[in-house]
């Protein structure tokens, strides 16, 4: 062995050498069909090219990468290239090179597999310049939503525009689905965007599932009065109320295990240093592995609210805006994450995802799994957003080691 | 008996005829120096004039009626005739009426008092126009600070400007300082600002102490972090912090007789439905009849702050922008007021004033007692203020019953 990480320090210097690519000089920031997301993805085009295989952009400007011949059935690999504003450079890019290393490295073996693969480099998953919603991989999967196109972005260019610009071609689209009945599965490399495997010491997961969410706005109505002339035992206080209903929420929360109860805004009426609250809003964020979990966490958290409302004479009502499903991963996808990780002498637990990634419409194709790796802090979405090296080389390494289960397997 | 609550109805159509000295058509504002305030003094001074006492409007602009002798030592009656911005009409003229009513009454029966009745009519209680404290009544117990008079009002115009423009003299000021050695005591009639009252059925009630307040901005600062990715267990959330300093602050108010502990201001920041709070800033606002209480109040909601902060792992900060100091009543005035209204017929009970009146200025000057008056579900500061013919009756003829007993404890 003539030097440590060698695949990993590769998997760096790729996703490094796509900092160059921003809308924002002296930041990272890749909007989908942008002049950056279109430069990025002839470089990355070019760098699949260069790893040997058979590269184009399609048609909502996924950058596709193919070895194995026509006839076989695809085990598709990727992650994004676009970004947030002021964005971190892992987020997307690691899955990204991590497949593309892993194609790679698979290639130069020379290895035959009873599956072809397929490197995806999706364009739009931050769904922050459009009002879409993982349009590119819902394109690969045959979902896309030709309503979609007439979106518009705070200029007032629509997606059909930009597309258009960026050399996509929106007749073009039916055209990239693919077939589920010759899909093999979807694997997804990310930084965990947490701070699990940081606190555990290790440095990836597998992903068990991405978690299902709800999300609710809650308003206690009491009674406005003087601060200093009603009692406490007179009060109907919206505050106080609603700091009781926290408290239930954090603590049911932490009751479902891999679940997670967050409440993130909260405004208080009049909201005055001498009046009693007589209004406050606030929002529930809930999260957890299975679709029954987190509707049966939301239902045991409104119902203390109300318990704590009634219990206290204020009002209480809540309205659900968002009521998303988890998409657990393929328990076959898992098994063999975990041997691979095993093989590639990675330490690895499993855990679910909080937030939504490319593999949510992926899975509409056929089975789906990821792999997390440790991000410093948890933090991303941010410059501050970091891994290291050796990480990145266990992800990689990990990653080709269960292509070669799959392979064994499929093979037998 | 011809007719029932003879008193009180002049009381309340003396009120109702202040209603048209207003800064603002339609609806009830008269501040401290307003053409309306001039206009309303110099109706109130007529009404003294009527009723028999000596009357004029003093370098301040308060309006003084007088009965009895330069020579006796005085009682001083009085309440405020200026109002907050869209107010209601009883708070400040009740208490001005009752001692104008009762002094006439006195007068009429011929009864020779051991002191003199001074009825006051002071103009700066509510402290909306000038950036003043009670300044119309301090100027009473000498304790006029001629800073004030430099102070403006949204417009520009200096309290000097504006007192010269109401015929007010600020070289005359310091005359205004009454004889503390020549003071029996100050009586007030107030609406109660609160729902005590109400709540045990009974008109009137003796105050007795104006509380001590501290109020306090206090910041929780936690760690913000991704609400879908961040377990539970590893949370530093400033808002669930917080909520359980408000259950902390609710349950040490009341557990301290007759105060309160508000929290009524809050903010979270980023304040985002997906972020768990990083921050949040709260305010304090407690109120004891005693200092010592409303210390040791506060001291002890600041230890259970910083208690649940290193619990939690989150930082506590606090700091205390108000401290004012309680206005005990005299005792021996409460005694009178409750003998007062037991010669009435009027059932009272004693109850702490949670907010500030003339009284607070007056107790520098002698001893002071406040009679409260029910109000309408505890409504002050808005149009919806009311209060019935019965209580301003029970007041009046409780008010004039008191200057009876300290009549005659004074002339044994």
């Amino acid at each position: 062995m003539t030097s440590q990480y060698t695949l990993g320090r590769r998997v760096m210097e790729h996703i490094h050498a796509l900092d160059a690519f921003t809308n924002e000089p002296g930041r990272l920031t890749r909007l989908y069909l942008s002049p950056a997301h279109k430069a990025a993805a002839e470089h990355v085009r070019g760098l699949m090219i260069a790893a040997g295989l058979d590269a184009h952009v399609d048609a909502v400007g996924n950058v596709v990468g193919r070895y194995g011949s026509a006839d076989l059935p695809t085990l598709y690999l990727g992650s994004h290239i676009d970004s947030v504003v002021d964005a971190g450079r892992h987020d997307g890019p690691l899955g990204v090179m991590c497949a593309l290393i892993a194609a790679e490295e698979i290639a130069r073996d020379g290895a035959r597999l009873p599956f072809a693969l397929e490197v995806l480099a999706f364009g739009d998953e931050e769904n922050v310049r459009f009002p879409t919603s993982l349009s590119t991989s819902y394109a690969v999967v045959g979902r896309y939503d030709d309503a979609w196109l007439d979106g518009c972005d705070a200029k007032g260019t629509s997606l059909r525009e930009a597309l258009v610009a960026f050399g996509g071609d929106p007749a073009g689209i039916a055209a990239v689905a693919r077939d589920p009945a010759r899909c093999v599965g979807y694997l997804e490399v990310h930084i965990e965007q947490g701070p699990v495997l940081e606190a555990q010491d290790l440095p990836i997961g597998v992903v068990t599932a991405i978690n299902a969410a709800i999300r609710a706005r809650c308003k206690v109505t009491g009674e406005a009065g003087h601060a200093g002339t009603v009692p406490m035992s007179m009060r109907r206080d919206a505050l106080a109320a609603s700091a009781q209903m926290i408290a239930a929420i954090e603590r049911i929360g932490a009751d479902y295990p891999d679940a997670v109860a967050t409440v993130g805004q909260l405004t208080v009426s009049p909201g005055a240093v001498n009046v009693i609250p007589g209004g406050v809003a606030f929002t529930l964020d809930a999260r957890a592995p299975q679709d029954a979990a987190c509707k049966a966490m939301v239902a045991q958290i409104m119902d203390a609210c109300r318990a704590i409302a009634q219990e206290r004479g204020v009002a209480f009502a809540e309205e659900r805006f968002v009521d998303t499903p988890a998409t657990p991963m393929d328990a076959h996808l898992v098994a063999a994450l975990v041997e691979g990780a095993k093989r590639a002498g990675a330490s690895a637990i499993e855990l679910p995802s909080g937030a939504g990634h490319d593999a949510v419409a992926m899975a509409a194709l056929g089975p789906v799994g990821m792999l997390f790796v440790r991000c410093e802090k948890g933090i991303s979405h941010n410059p501050a957003e970091n891994i290291t090296v050796a990480d990145a080389d266990a992800a990689v390494r990990s990653l080709i080691e269960t292509i070669r289960v799959l392979g064994e397997e499929q093979g037998r």
